[in-house]
């Protein structure tokens, strides 16, 4: 059976520490303190398996969830990964003959209930729901990563809202920019650990985003595109990973930004050239019902039979303080 | 006076020892251990400065100069920073209105003179020489860094070398992916630290490659579009920064791929469409002197009066093991 391990703190002035969520609402505290997920992935195992829910239990609702990833950390994503969200996207998914990929940095990463700001300069800030993984292997070369040894290198499961200023990362062409801003990376609630056994659950999770209670983004990962041991193989021919990264699987259609198909695009790059492109780009979308300051945004991922509930992340979007 | 740090070995089975190189070709081992760059940026400038050169100096010639900079770090990058190279790339530079970024992972990181694996699947494989900034501080929200504050920030600078697969970065809109593979980010031969009154310099170095003797590109910082201190600001608003991450800071003109100017591609691809634009543009490029096994390219920064020699790196290209 899954087990949903936390990160939080009883107060504003206390440590972080670690626990483990029973059925019930509470939370088991470790008797471990592991100061990063790494440790955490590394030395933690025999102490939250061992974990009874009883001593010291506090109630979930009165503590602070913390992103159960740690950072330094690296963040990293593949691009387009759901078929229907290739076609909004504007690309032709039976050309993507390739996994795309991507980072974010860590600076990014924040809880699972924090509050994000949006950047001043921010007008088109969309959200993607995304299936993390969180990695358990220390990777120094290239490995064959399968659905048989998939439980080496993948620790546990979590949620991940890509959040991305999409007149950054699409006009100037920079993902890692658009897609880095401080909060732009709310992770968690948990740290679903999956056994041995049941690491297939990976391909079976429902995820669903809402905006302020409408729904925006449901999907199953069954439909990822390319799977996380294929992906994992590939990565490790160009990254190094250490326990504790994070993988973001990719997201499902229903962002807010959208691209005509590449036909109409290319015709219009032809009249207007790339900048008026997205200058007008720019000026339709502004239209659209991008993310503003008094909105939240609700995450979750589960199996629908009940087998993990990674839970649900709640992120207000705030607008920057004066100063 | 400008001090050259080197991380090397005596043997294949010594362990990484850190030194400070005299005029005279001669190494002076530091007496602390520092198992990271970040350690020794912290913890170990009273050791540097005390060296003498005498007792325990070993000739340059009989060690294994390694990367200066350890793993795991960031490799953040600039893109196209010269105005030559932003023409040659197909962009018009005076559009450009913002500081491109992006980054490679630090599975590319390699020794100055290590060979360098041109993978299986790369046919364009390009060279890029940089001046990389190694960072002294540990950055975790927005700063303001100034040309008076700028060493505050920097610890020393040193070459690097962006190598790139162009078949995969420009098709595939893959910068990551491109610019990652193992071995792709050639770092060296030295940290170069400079004294707080001699900051200014890294405004005002030569940068020169060549490949198998013959340059390709020569130009000087002192071109930068994006100079470090209001680069190292803006990076502050979406990326923490730890002691002895690196910052390259994008390649001046003379690359092997190039770009036609925009109205041009811009014509090609209404007419051929993106996918068979970058089919066009490969089979087109390969007829051009990219990378192959057998090349060996050379890089060097330096200042043209002497105040700094960052000194030569030198990569063989070599093709894949048999398996």
């Amino acid at each position: 059976m899954a087990t949903n391990l936390l990160r939080y703190r009883t107060g504003p002035s206390a440590g972080a520490t670690w626990g483990v969520l029973d059925g019930d609402g509470f939370v088991a505290p470790l008797d471990g303190a592991y100061a990063t997920t790494g440790d955490l992935v590394e030395h933690g195992e025999d102490d939250w398996r061992a974990r009874a829910t009883e001593a010291g239990s506090v109630a979930l609702d009165d503590v602070e969830v913390l992103s159960p990833v740690t950072t330094p950390c690296r963040v990293m994503c593949q691009g387009v990964n759901y078929r229907e969200h290739a076609i909004e996207s504007g690309m032709d998914p039976d050309a993507l003959d390739f996994n795309l990929f991507f980072d974010k940095t860590d600076a990014s990463v924040t809880g699972p209930f924090d509050d994000v700001v949006r950047p001043a300069h921010v007008r088109l800030l969309d959200y993607e729901i995304e299936m993390a993984l969180v990695l358990r292997s220390r990777v120094r070369g290239p490995v064959t990563v399968t659905r048989e040894n998939l439980a080496d290198h993948v620790f546990a499961v979590t949620v991940a809202n890509d959040l991305s200023a999409r007149d950054v990362q699409l006009p100037q062409g920079q993902f890692l920019k658009g897609k880095s801003y401080r909060g732009f990376c709310p992770v968690g609630p948990y740290l679903t650990v999956l056994e041995r056994d049941e690491i297939g659950l990976v391909d079976e999770l429902d995820l669903t985003l809402a905006v302020n209670g409408e729904v925006r983004q449901h999907d199953s990962t069954r439909h990822l595109l390319h799977k996380p041991a294929e992906t994992l193989t590939e990565l490790s021919t160009f990254c190094d990973l250490d326990p504790g990264d994070l993988l973001l699987t990719g997201t499902p259609s229903g962002i807010t930004a959208g691209s005509p198909p590449a036909v109409v695009r290319r015709l219009a790059t032809a009249i207007l050239g790339e900048r008026r492109l997205w200058q007008a780009f720019v000026r339709t979308n502004l239209k659209k019902p991008y993310l503003v300051p008094g909105d939240v945004v609700t995450a979750s991922i589960s199996h629908p039979l009940g087998a993990a509930d990674l839970g649900t992340q709640r992120t207000a979007i705030v607008a920057p303080r004066d100063v």
